[in-house]
């Protein structure tokens, strides 16, 4: 039970706290909204998984649950790809670019300074350019950032794993700055 | 060095990192606008300090430096009482209700799995209500994404304490959201 008093009918998760507060729900969802759908060198199924990863670091269970099923709807291979990631990341098939960035993702949630001129020089051999590199330490900062608040707040979980095969839906159609307008 | 090439002519630290890509510097600059300068229970130099006590937590210098002046400048006492609570948050002489809070956002730097009811309850025996308990959860969440931005990327830290001081009073003068916009 969140550890605010939120009013009826607001959905789960982070998309129910930005309805809460809509002052800082709406910057929010803008931030997420560019980091997951803008103009990127990464597909969207991608960089979801990202989110996903970094969220399941952070022991997050609604942004793993969340992000990992939107992943898993926009990628050709469905959950195949996104489940080996959070099963173990070593072993599954990532591009060499991909796991260059999710290197740095991984670092990031320790801390910004684990983010070596090593792990910054190999993902540019394998491709990243500077908007690659910024973006991916970025993503996994907000995600420590998303996944503190959700857990911070107590935010409702859902358990049965169809609730977020909807919400993934949703906010595939709709995209994320209609959290925070309510749409 | 930061980790990517910037413009010549950026501030250092995050400010010149919202300025380097606008696209997600101008949602994270409103976020932070809203919580430390929005309507709030707290002054703006108390949640200036939990800013920077967060910052002090997650080890990094810039936003250390960066969001004491700030609360310094905003504070009838000066530095006093932000320098006792970066020194030794225990004995330092603040409020029961902003010390519940800060407890709340310390649990946060490590999980918001560690916010517990407990602490939740102790804030609101001291007068904090909701708004003033889920603000302090963002903002210690959002300061764990902005330090690990800001040392992800490696950027630029002033090592002279008086670069602090202009910035700080051009933010207090002109709000984070001109940082993005490049006013």
């Amino acid at each position: 039970m969140p550890h605010v008093t939120m009013p009826q009918g607001l959905p789960p998760g982070t998309p129910g706290l930005m309805m809460y507060r809509p002052e800082t729900g709406r910057p929010i969802s803008q931030l997420v909204e560019v980091l997951m759908r803008g103009p990127s060198s990464l597909s969207r199924s991608d960089r979801e998984m990202m989110a996903a990863y970094v969220s399941q670091l952070n022991d997050c269970a609604f942004c793993v649950n969340t992000h990992s099923e939107i992943s898993a709807q926009q990628s050709p291979d469905g959950r195949a790809l996104v489940d080996k990631v959070l099963a173990d990341v070593k072993s599954a098939p990532l591009s060499p670019k991909l796991r260059a960035l999710m290197n740095i993702a991984e670092a990031v949630v320790v801390s910004g300074k684990n983010v070596t001129p090593e792990l910054v020089e190999a993902a540019r051999k394998e491709g990243a350019d500077d908007t690659d590199i910024h973006d991916a330490v970025l993503t996994s900062a907000a995600f420590c950032m998303f996944n503190r608040y959700c857990d911070g707040m107590d935010a409702v979980v859902p358990e049965d794993p169809q609730a977020y095969v909807g919400m993934a839906a949703m906010l595939i159609r709709e995209g994320y700055s209609t959290c925070a307008d309510g749409h």
